[in-house]
């Protein structure tokens, strides 16, 4: 039985609470917050665990020994460098920290310790994402492109830009899907609010290959949108998350490379041909995706196994926001990730 | 009645034939094309019509004041240049030229003769792009970005990237609706066959102000998509061109900006509200665009005034075709449209 | 403040429970339940709330001056009529009851007492139900037709059949929205399962002038539908509950009628033209409406007002449920309402 | 070689003179029509072939062993029948004639004589129903339910209802793609046109098992739809002819029968489970349909076989509409379709 406390009991966190106290493994103790109401409303729902306004006690507590952060990202490294430190493992939100910096040193103050560190990448453990990774794996061939957008009306943050809030999830459903990781990002956007950061951006992300990626966020659009396509050399997909229940449709279609013919004036060239085949939607698993992953996080801290978002993928996704973020502040200047990568090191 | 000669009979001069053959003001008088079996097919469905493969004959004809030219990109320049110096009038397919050097100088030659020079921007003849541009031009308040995909399985093209063949319709309609020109532009994108331009390209242009608009298309998608969203400070227009009626639809949707309250932790800020009303989707022109366009321009022949997509306009998106070709060779670079101008010049 | 009782913790139960814990005017003060586990769940999460499994406590409580009956339809008639009998206002869920003969005396007794019956017809409590009405009311024109389609897969009941289970929604809406009352039923359907009632039906209604209603409803579809079309003179509609946003849309759309020309040979007559305009949908309220009709009942109590869907409302809508019923057997046997009513009374 | 002639030049000859110039086993001879102008423009498109307004000319020429007759239904019979008498194969527009009576004769006179009678029953020839058949026969499991949808804005007609109009189409579809035929027919429906046929109207279909089928016709729609739905105990079909590409969606869905359990007082019983599974869109065959069925019609000529929709799927498709048609008439009284048969005969 693992001793947990949650930190953090706004948004997120009583969803963080609601699956902890059910999964098999894990003991939920304490829930730890600064805000008396939210105390209140935990003992009133969950007269058997504890509340607490202090985050030391959450840490000399010799019964917890992992903690589930879900506090804003300016706290994360403090709160969970100082869980690290009292050895307790960590689950905690994305992104995982603010920097890079600060990630590569949660990462290795982790490894150094030999403690589970997980990052709430959440959308990779729903059934849809999964089964999209399966696919590439096994039938989609080479990876052509991966093209997400991802708007809607709202909501606003006001300390960062909406790639930190919206590209995060593009970026890490992007990181566990496909085989290689970028090599560079170009990054454009605009602010329409006066002294606030970008409510629209556009990413590209450049491969070693001829893999290209782009996503488009945007707090400011008059209808949701929530769709990926994945272009691959046998297979493509087209992965639209609004759906109630055919969110990944898998098209049997493509190009084929024919031998160039010689000098033609025909505007449409004989060299590429077109095939279209069936359209197939793969039924997907329903379990809730929170779920999943916490119950994950409790088998790799009772087996000592990594967790599938490990400290190093949410290093990954924050280095991208960054050097994306440094890129919007120069309208697209390429930012290398790899010269970033290094200076964090 | 104005004499007209179509010159090139492949797969869109037919359409002109078609169309001249029924506007009231015009006289198709003669059609040019080199391939035998075009000039046949001309003399079977219109006997009345001279079929000739002398483009030299058409521009020593007096009875021809005006030519409409059909013909691949590359002959362009060289075809428009002789009608305009043989004192033709000229309606020519879009890209106008193949470099925007070509552009001006049959601009220049076009003004210097005092003839009317039409390019063929058909998607701002649409019902659904004029209303959009009233739109913009009456109720949208402040424009804040224009979005735009138009991604379809083929057709590859072996001489121009997929920028040349589908962005130039987004930027002849962004030039139509937007009040205001682009001062810079930066592409990204990729070929997925060895040897051939890029298949999928991304566009952001910046403008003086915070309006960016953003460009996304693509020859190797699995679905179809032609949807532009245009953010405003009152409203916001979504324009689906595979809709069957309702083509545009217009959002009373925003963002309402109130004074910045005093610091907060809470993670939605009190800065921005939300304001959502109506959606409204007028009643479209169902007009065929190209008939439009062709009598306009023999209305603007008769009258020695100037089209609405003039050489100027056809200059303008050559220029930024341009200038996100040299962009795109360098993962994103921005490249100064004002600059590229005065290299022109 | 009105002290209120909840009868019956299953599916639907915790809803009231929920929303009359927060309407002002009420004081929920008891839920009872057969069911051990139930109850134990409600002072789990209520402890300020009695919890019962003795119904005749309820009607004994003086400080109890109202009941909201959530159980089994079997069950409706006995436990409400104790109810009115024992004083009590009832809110009750649809359809009121197993028969009209039933549904009647409800009506009846509570007339008798001067005592709040009222239906839980939901839907007609929702922003989309209410504008739909306003619509037809005010620029619909005559009402051509009212066209429903409620069909998904699941959940098949053994005790009723579909038309009981999801034409009862239908049923309930249009009996809000149209401005006439149907006279005759036409229904047929099939049953797919041995033994169990029909999991597919089809009802025709029949009005006093030209206007037609036919309802769809299915156990058994791969899709999930629930769409409703209403045709008028002057405007149509199409309501579709499954969109997040735009559930009404109204189309200015219809045909206008000439006077009919000398014989014609041609297939298209010039006695009827069309008309289309501009299509708009309004925006909505987005209030629960089960808080609405709630908190209604309790306003009612306290007027002594009659509810949106009283008694009388609840009783033609099991009316029909029953005239269909008999049709159904009959395969589509016009079943007259006038008669079925008189019956009844 | 086969003689061919076009009886009736409207809205629907043009398309049979196009494609029969282009079948390699037919000679197109002639077109017949009474307007002056229409024969005009067949002579200007088509130098070579011959264009009368004499169908005794056409009926008396050897060379034409075959006609092919796209007049108004009213002159099917009368222009079907002499053609037969005078020993042509007849190709006919749907519906094969006015009644059933006369539809009878011909069948009867076109045995007789051994000659070819085809229907143009044209959405059966399209990819999109011939996979429906295919699918229906090899995995659908037992059949349920066909539920049909053919609603748009438009073309009211003055001499037919909306029956003969639009349902022809879904009762020819389903004549091909179930395995079983109606026995019996209730429809209901409304003109709201003083003096005019009905303009919406549902059909329900009852076969000799559990199987049902409704259709649901309505020119007074506000948006278009065609669609339907096919239920079997192995597989659902969603078939809907406006998608432009994935017009047919095969479900792995539906429900498995358990044992009966004990008395339960849950309402949702356990008799009845839910399967769901992949969704599938099979890639369809994109030749036009129009082309296959007269391929076909000049292949049996030829053979001497039978075409798939041949006088007998005609007449089967003109009883029901008789039988509907009476039906309508008395409010959704059941015709028997057995009855209606013998009195045929």
């Amino acid at each position: 039985m693992i001793g947990v406390a949650v930190i953090g009991y706004g948004y997120w966190g009583p969803n963080l609470v609601r699956n902890l106290a059910e999964i098999p493994n894990t003991q939920l103790r304490t829930v730890c917050d600064l805000k008396t109401e939210r105390l209140a409303s935990v003992r009133s729902r969950y007269p058997g665990i504890a509340a607490t306004d202090r985050f030391d006690e959450v840490l000399a507590d010799p019964d917890i020994s992992a903690v589930a952060i879900a506090t804003p990202v300016s706290s994360h490294y403090r709160l969970a460098m100082s869980a690290l430190m009292a050895g307790k493992h960590v689950f905690i939100e994305k992104p995982i920290a603010s920097t890079s910096d600060e990630a590569q040193r949660l990462v290795d103050e982790a490894a150094r310790r030999n403690l589970v560190l997980a990052v709430d990448h959440t959308f990779i453990h729903t059934g849809a994402v999964r089964k999209m990774r399966e696919i590439v794996e096994s039938s989609l061939g080479e990876v052509y492109y991966y093209d997400s957008v991802r708007v809607n009306l709202g909501l606003f943050q006001h300390d960062v830009s909406v790639i930190w809030d919206l590209a995060v999830h593009d970026l890490s459903i992007m990181d566990f899907v496909l085989p290689e990781k970028p090599v560079a990002v170009s990054a454009t956007g605009m602010s329409h609010v006066p002294g606030e950061p970008e409510n629209i951006a556009y990413l590209s992300l450049f491969f070693a290959g001829n893999l290209i990626a782009h996503i488009h966020v945007n707090w400011l659009a008059p209808v949701k949108v929530r769709r990926t396509l994945i272009g691959g050399s046998s297979k493509m997909i087209v992965y639209d998350d609004l759906e109630p229940s055919e969110k990944i449709k898998v098209y049997d279609k493509g190009i084929t490379l024919g031998q160039r013919q010689g000098s033609s004036d025909n505007i449409y060239q004989a060299l590429v041909g077109y095939r279209t085949g069936d359209m197939w939607a793969p039924q997907l698993e329903a379990s809730e995706a929170l779920r999943v992953e916490l119950q994950e996080f409790a088998d790799c801290i009772e087996k000592g196994a990594a967790p599938t978002a490990d400290g190093e993928a949410g290093l990954r996704v924050v280095h991208i926001l960054e050097a994306a973020t440094q890129s919007l502040a120069q309208r697209g200047r390429v930012v290398e990730l790899g010269n970033a990568r290094r200076q964090v090191a």
